[in-house]
């Protein structure tokens, strides 16, 4: 079969129109942001050149192609424009959302006809020293453009990027949901198609290879999607699959994500391979329970206006007072067009992670909510995605509820 | 057949053994340009995270897998060192080429440690206003930077990063020779395979699946990889290739190219569709002359120690002498990892390039040579490869010398 034949065959949706009118929609919100927000802050600009090697993560939520040339895309409250090399201009009047500004040998000259139009004096860019998706602006193109606008103030514009990346749209939320039934569903069908004598290596093959076969990318960096770990006695982080097996009577810990036009989903299972078709022991069981029960405190704990470190306590405290070590990691982050998708963070008050647990959760994110035990019998692993909602939070996946058996 | 059984059928071969010895050589390059240098710097240091949203272009030069939290990568003249999440230490054990400071918290202390070590006062960093894969740290980051590095001078490492990505090792001269060979071989082919029912999209998505077949990925982003554009009627740019055809009479513009191992090639061919078989008009071979005597003018001024520009204006005199318009791009850009590879640049002196035309040319470089110009029967476009030997330069592609027909 085809990658088609099988998208067809498959029992989720995985095609969606272009991205047009996505993009029409994330500029909307930006514009609505920069029209309630009164912090001076005129514009936000969105200043990149090849994008291939060097990407803004803001850049496609604004424009839907690539760029080599320094290009800007400048959006104000009534209005956005984008500032390209003429090469790249069919592709923007094609896209058809901003207002086409084409030069030849320098972006100067149109770059200041459009802050003259949109009455820039502050001008919001992508730089954060805590979020690296709001943090797309190179420090040498940070240089060029106050020489390129030595009469505007450069600002970071930290708080946009938060909130426009992070509360997802209607068209965003169908992509998210189709890659997570996705990433459900291969992850499910391992049970079935495992075989004990399988690595770790090629649990990670089999599923990379079902992932080709519908035509989708992974979530994150191939050579780490999924992370598998099989057993009592390996290292568990971001470690490529190794030629560990699964001892019987022993754990299958997954973590794994695909990306459905543009979108990520990011979960983690834990399978348990029985000995003679016996129950998991106690401790395991207790174990798992804890992992979960923790993640619920987690969730139950999510709701728009707390800091992202309050839901992180809850779990925390929750699987401490289980009896397990603390998760060396944050609770969550917040997945869309990458796995971590930066702004607010469900995160320990960790010199490592800044402000970001600091950072306000908002309607219409969508957090990870995930931490692990380690155990005689291997890593336990619970990884959820939920959605905030009005008063509260949704899940978006399906949680697991109990070890999954091989 | 599978990828494999492609691959193995293929007369280039395309199997290269795992980075590790070709990043050993890099940082052995870097720390001799350190030791041979007289500017003060004491260390490279490469500063990045969450690698595959923001990834800083040096990176695949120091470590052979991406990162998650802050990592930095120290290269002094007499050892190197990487100091990074502990989850990520494994990865970097296994490479075994920098002295590994794994961190749980915060990278400060690892750092600083590190500094103190290599006795570093002025520290180099990636930025540089002019050339994008010298310019990978963030301004966020680099804020952060001057909080972790309070006493230290940060310095800007663009001399040594164009100096160490550009001249190429052995290692990396085979992989780029052997994108080269295939993407030469899989524009050759296209003669064969070619129906005169196809449209832009139709060649772009034959040649994009050979080079899915062999299991390859395009040297750019794959929408506009190849850039196709069929006849005397549309715009040449970075479009997306359209449903146009090439009717009879008329030519056929390819600009395409392969990443093996990754390695990039970047080649351009211009093919003719007789009418009833006929030779190409008079002056339409004289335009295809026109590029070509251009591109060996060009290539006739490329030796180490010439500024950028002056290849180009070799090259633009000689299409202009010819009675043609000046081509309105650079003559050539180096090619790497990335088809645009950064540093030198064989460009006009227009502010869009800034410095980089200025840069020297340097040995074991490889650069493209291209240029096209526009006739009544379409787009004649070339390019070409070339590596910067110790007193000129050698083709790396063999030159198209004749047009390819249909």
């Amino acid at each position: 079969m085809t990658a088609t034949d099988e998208r067809e065959a498959f029992p989720v949706g995985l095609d969606f129109e272009a991205d047009a009118a996505l993009i029409e929609g994330k500029t909307r919100q930006a514009r609505a942001a920069l029209d309630r927000h009164d912090d001076g802050v005129d514009c936000w600009l969105t200043f990149a050149r090849e994008t291939t090697a060097t990407p803004d993560p803001s850049l496609p939520l604004l424009l839907d192609f690539g760029v080599v040339w320094p290009t800007a895309v400048v959006v104000a409250p009534e209005e956005s424009h984008v500032v390209l090399g003429r090469h790249d201009a069919p592709n923007a009047r094609a896209l058809g959302v901003h207002e086409v500004h084409p030069y030849d040998e320098s972006i100067r000259e149109a770059l200041s006809t459009v802050m003259e139009r949109v009455g820039a004096e502050r001008v919001g860019c992508n730089w954060d020293p805590d979020d690296p998706m709001a943090d797309g602006l190179s420090h040498g193109l940070y240089r060029r453009l106050t020489d390129l606008l030595p009469d505007r103030e450069l600002v970071s514009a930290a708080g946009y990027v938060g909130e426009v990346r992070g509360a997802k749209t209607d068209r965003e939320r169908e992509r998210v949901d189709a890659a997570v039934r996705t990433t459900e569903r291969l992850l499910g069908d391992l049970r079935e198609h495992y075989e004990p004598a399988w690595t770790e290596r090629d649990v990670a093959e089999h599923l990379r290879g079902r992932a080709d076969t519908l035509g989708l990318g992974t979530a994150w960096d191939r050579a780490y999607c999924p992370s598998v770990h099989a057993g009592s006695d390996g290292e568990v982080g971001h470690t490529r699959p190794g030629d560990r097996r699964v001892p019987a009577g022993e754990l299958l810990h997954v973590d794994f994500g695909v990306r459905v036009a543009g979108y990520c989903a990011d979960l983690q299972r834990t399978f348990y391979r029985p000995a003679d078709g016996a129950e998991p022991p106690a401790g395991l069981r207790e174990a798992f329970e804890a992992v979960h029960a923790a993640i619920d405190a987690g969730k139950a704990a999510i709701e728009p206006g707390i800091a992202g470190h309050e839901a992180d306590e809850a779990a925390r405290e929750t699987v401490v007072d289980r009896g397990y070590d603390e998760y060396a990691h944050a609770l969550g982050h917040q997945v869309g067009r990458h796995a971590h998708d930066g702004g607010t963070l469900l995160g320990p008050r960790w010199e490592r992670y800044g402000t970001a647990p600091e950072r306000p959760v908002r309607e219409g994110e969508v957090y990870t909510v995930e931490l692990g035990v380690d155990t005689e019998w291997g890593y336990v692993g619970g990884e959820e995605m939920v959605v905030v909602t009005d008063g509260g939070a949704a899940w978006v996946s399906e949680p697991q509820r109990e070890l999954w058996r091989l």
